[in-house]
């Protein structure tokens, strides 16, 4: 049995988090889920659901860490927090494979590095969403937020964990590594990037290289590699520039359309587009570089967000991607 | 009479943008154009145009910069060339009030900086496009690539230009400040945008705070302040966006549309929008910083392109947009 811990409390809708994990027992059946939480809100939520219950368990916790907590006194004061008791679980037992959590991204940065610990070898543990690619695939965006001040270092360390969790995954044997950069010329760039794009090419990766921003969903690359601020304005533009074309689109499809056209084919194309580029639907984020894999799923994911997430988190684990990536540092450590 | 030098030949198609400074020449009648260039071939071009040629006149240059030299080399070599014939006449004629050309970045911006000087008080020029935002205004971003590397107080330099571009082009008394950054919340960032944040908050601008970088085009904001390499990764995301999106909803649309329907003006709605958030068509990058105006205008532009960057040029001339800045940073300089 694979255990994944799945913390829905800390998110906005809990109740569709429940009846997603129930769904994710009946996915997986080599999978045993624990929730933390509230035991009697927990039985109440899942007793209107058809699953395999033996697989599913309840670990009591009390409380709930909000979105607007300063995240190191939350972890610090809630310890009965559903969060708090999963990261600590995920740490002490053995058999815990990996946690799935709808916390904010600073208290599940703050469990994670500071209760379930860095892997030796990795300075900052980093967040990293799978985006959607135009080609049906998906690229990791490593760091996407957790570092906002990066050391070149750091980055060579993103394109280790990022071809990590592709090969895991997406069982991609050589997934190619980009560096984010404002040209493709060697010598492009910022100090940061150049210093980190000549320690990306010692390690154990396939780095081809630097990649232009309006590359990056194309599908030419399976990680692409930066900054956490850089990431993050990266993955906030994609978001903003698809919401304002979608309203931008419907307008002049209005303005344009025939007399009495009925333009419900083209509403739905706009949401199935917008959907398909959103990449909370299919799971969330992960936070790479701790002990144990951790991924956070959006605080508004709906219950088909949760199966997504526990096969991902499956396939994080059957691979033992954290365990790969340790002996790969270990290697390279000994080669110094 | 305010004289524009406007040079075509470092473009990909200097025919296109002949016939466009003819015509820019007819929508401003009190614009004055200097062309340099190959004068019998400008002639030859400039035959079939119908417009007032006594406001038109030709600086003989022999020679082109092309796109893949090497900027300092080619500035240096190329004495003769469009570029550096038009950046020198800047320099030196007291009338000349600004220059409009289609070389590459690179080039421009070493043209800026070594021939035609920065204001005092301004450590580094940056690049700056005038993006269109969802509610049909512009939002000014700088810098959007030449300073990969910058300190605080080029940020808090870049507000206060970006500020006097939006006073002089579009009137707006009080442009709307932002620091792009990863939240709104003042702790939010990094080292950078944090000292920039309070630096820019002694400026006499009106800064409003972080802004995310999906917020950039909903038009809440006029000028938004980052480095050339984060602003760089937000231009090309969105350009990215755009053609992965246009080319997705096509593809939902075939999929959607009722058996029969006539596609043809979905197919316009999406060029209809894909052009409206090109600021390519509506003109092109400020360079900022150097002590006349100088806009660049895309390689690929075309006829239509030149007479709207000419009544920008015009309004930045008209409103002495340098001599404003320099006064603003004597003031400053003056209180320290």
């Amino acid at each position: 049995m694979i255990k994944i811990i799945v913390d829905v409390f800390s998110g906005d809708n809990p109740q569709d988090l429940i009846k997603g994990t129930a769904d994710a027992v009946n996915a997986c059946p080599d999978v045993h889920i624990i929730m933390p939480g509230d035991p009697e809100y927990l039985e109440a939520e899942l007793a209107d659901c058809s699953f395999d219950r033996s697989r599913l368990e309840i670990l009591p916790a009390s409380e709930i860490i909000g979105n607007d907590e300063s995240p190191t006194a939350a972890m610090r004061q809630k310890k009965d927090s559903s969060l708090v008791r999963g990261a600590t679980l995920l740490k002490n037992d053995p058999e815990a494979g990996g946690m799935i959590s709808a916390g904010s991204t600073g208290a599940i940065l703050c469990c994670g590095i500071f209760i379930v610990g860095r892997i030796r070898g990795i300075d900052r543990p980093a967040l990293a969403p799978l985006l959607p690619t135009a080609d049906g695939g998906h690229v990791c965006l490593i760091d996407c937020g957790a570092n906002a001040d990066c050391r070149p270092q750091y980055l060579a360390q993103f394109a280790l964990l990022g071809t990590g969790v592709m090969q895991s995954i997406y069982g991609i044997e050589k997934p190619r590594v980009a560096l984010v950069n404002v040209g493709e010329e060697d010598h492009k760039g910022s100090a940061l990037t150049n210093e980190a794009a000549n320690l990306i090419k010692r390690m154990p990766v396939n780095f081809v290289g630097n990649m232009e921003a309006r590359e990056a969903l194309t599908g030419r690359y399976d990680v692409l590699v930066c900054d956490g601020f850089v990431g993050n304005v990266l993955l906030k533009s994609i978001e903003g520039t698809a919401r304002l074309y979608s309203a931008k689109l419907l307008e002049a499809v209005r303005r344009n359309a025939p007399a009495g056209t009925d333009l419900a084919f083209v509403e739905h194309s706009v949401e199935d587009v917008m959907e398909n580029l959103d990449y909370n639907s299919r799971g969330g984020a992960w936070l790479l570089g701790c002990n144990k894999p951790i991924m956070k799923i959006h605080g508004a994911a709906n219950a088909r967000t949760v199966p997504h997430a526990v096969r991902q988190m499956r396939s994080m684990i059957l691979a033992d991607m954290v365990g790969g990536i340790s002996s790969k540092l270990k290697e390279l450590s000994g080669k110094r």
